[in-house]
């Protein structure tokens, strides 16, 4: 009986490797070959943190590694949503041929997702879109990871959501046209233009922030947004500064009436 | 040099012992004491998963348990965040009572958190009410786990969020009170109610929904959510009228224009 081509979608938690679930080490330890994408900003540095995880979770090393360039995203304003799917389709472009390339009949090949494939990653439509082109044939495990939000929330031992209330997880470009309607917690993901900045003369709301969480660099910041705000901004440029990119998180929280 | 006295606050997953993060391993080996609030109404089956979840990652057994029945929730519709708070205060009184009479200095106790401890789950606020009364003094740690909410997404293999869209995720008394604004992508937990029942007239919701995610009961169910609501309710109604309880979330999609 010959064995399912796989492909293994593993989420890898946000650069913490204690925050590797047994189920992802043991699906780390099964795949044949890893595919990995390599970032242009952040690449060296991420595709060590990668590395890392791998180095510490599958010390045998009895896997091959396959790299290609991510394609890059065109970074215009204008047509958000079609930069992303023409982004997606050449992403599935590279990823098909990787795959049509470097795995075997049988084997199983592993994407490696930082934190949970579930918040903001486009491997499980790349994978998908490359099913629905019918020229490959695998098998897809999804296995869940912790999200950069769940390290955030547990490093600053808080709730996402208050009691019985509703916590929005949404990306800088949308805070920065105003406050969600009908929440009163909110996580930002994806903030390139320090949108929290415009929200600091609301006395009422208080930021838990962190970058790089989990990591060597972990930086955390919270407090009343009105108090707090000047600082994060100051530390998100020196970081960016020095490390030519940054990963952050934050939860805004409005005290209740 | 006497450690500290410590309490930690260990999410472990929502039912898949596989789910537990490697760090979560490590909390629970540490561990000198277990305290366990045993709810009523699922007692029996939720305390044997989580004794599952400890069998296998803590084989030694060199640990102690502390059993203690969870104040009950007055379910009134009314005045919800009240009785809430109220619950809040009885749990911090018996967890306090726990710890005061079970954790030696230098000690460290643990909770256990189903899914991540920071989706409706109040164990963080009952220790931080605990500590502020002052009468005890320990530390505390956060370990972040798989939610239910990444359960799901990683077995339906979806992410919960469209490209570059926001998600909410919310209660079902609070679906119950119509669409959020602002959003395409909406997750329910907590729905006593059948919610999703009031939307399923509307052409463009789809519907990934889970039970008992990651257990052996599992049951998930994905489609336009006007063809697979009645499934959906009485698959419910069939698993409550078995099993006494269930425990299920839901991920709405609203196609985008
Ligand atoms: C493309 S998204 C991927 C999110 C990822 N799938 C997750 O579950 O965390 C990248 C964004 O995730 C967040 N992020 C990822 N890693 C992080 C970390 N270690 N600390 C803080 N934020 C992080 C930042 O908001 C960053 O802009
Ligand atoms: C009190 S909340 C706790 C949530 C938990 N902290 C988490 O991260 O999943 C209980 C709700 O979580 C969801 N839930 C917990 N475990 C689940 C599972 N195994 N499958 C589906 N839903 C689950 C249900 O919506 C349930 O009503």
């Amino acid at each position: 009986m010959s064995e399912a081509t796989r492909v293994a979608v593993i989420g890898i938690g946000a650069g913490d490797p204690g925050h590797v679930t047994v189920a992802a080490v043991e699906a780390l330890n099964r795949a044949d070959v890893f595919f990995f994408l390599d970032k242009a900003d952040a690449a060296i540095e991420l595709s060590e943190l990668r590395q890392a995880i791998l180095d510490v979770h599958v010390p045998g090393k009895g896997y091959r590694l396959v790299r290609t360039p991510d394609p890059e995203r065109l970074r215009t304003e204008a047509g958000y949503p079609e930069a992303v799917e023409d982004w997606r389709k050449r992403r599935a472009d590279v990823c098909e041929r990787m795959i049509a390339e470097n795995l075997r009949p049988g084997e199983t090949g592993a994407f490696l997702v930082w934190g949970d494939p579930s918040l903001y990653d486009s491997i499980i439509s790349v994978v998908d879109d490359i099913r629905a082109r019918g020229a490959l044939a695998f098998e897809v495990e999804v296995l869940p990871g912790i999200s950069s939000v769940s390290a955030l929330a547990a490093r600053c031992r808080t709730t996402l959501n208050q009691v019985g209330g509703a916590v929005q997880v949404t990306t800088g470009r949308r805070l920065a046209q105003g406050w969600p309607e009908g929440v009163d917690d909110v996580v930002v993901m994806l903030d390139a233009r320090d949108a929290y900045l415009e929200l600091a003369d609301d006395p009422d709301l208080h930021i838990h922030w962190g970058a790089y969480v989990g990591t060597r660099d972990e930086v955390v910041i919270s407090g009343p947004l009105a108090e707090v705000a000047e600082r994060i901004r100051d530390t998100r440029a020196a970081a960016r500064r020095e490390k030519g990119w940054i990963m952050d998180t934050y939860l805004l929280r409005r005290a209740r009436g």
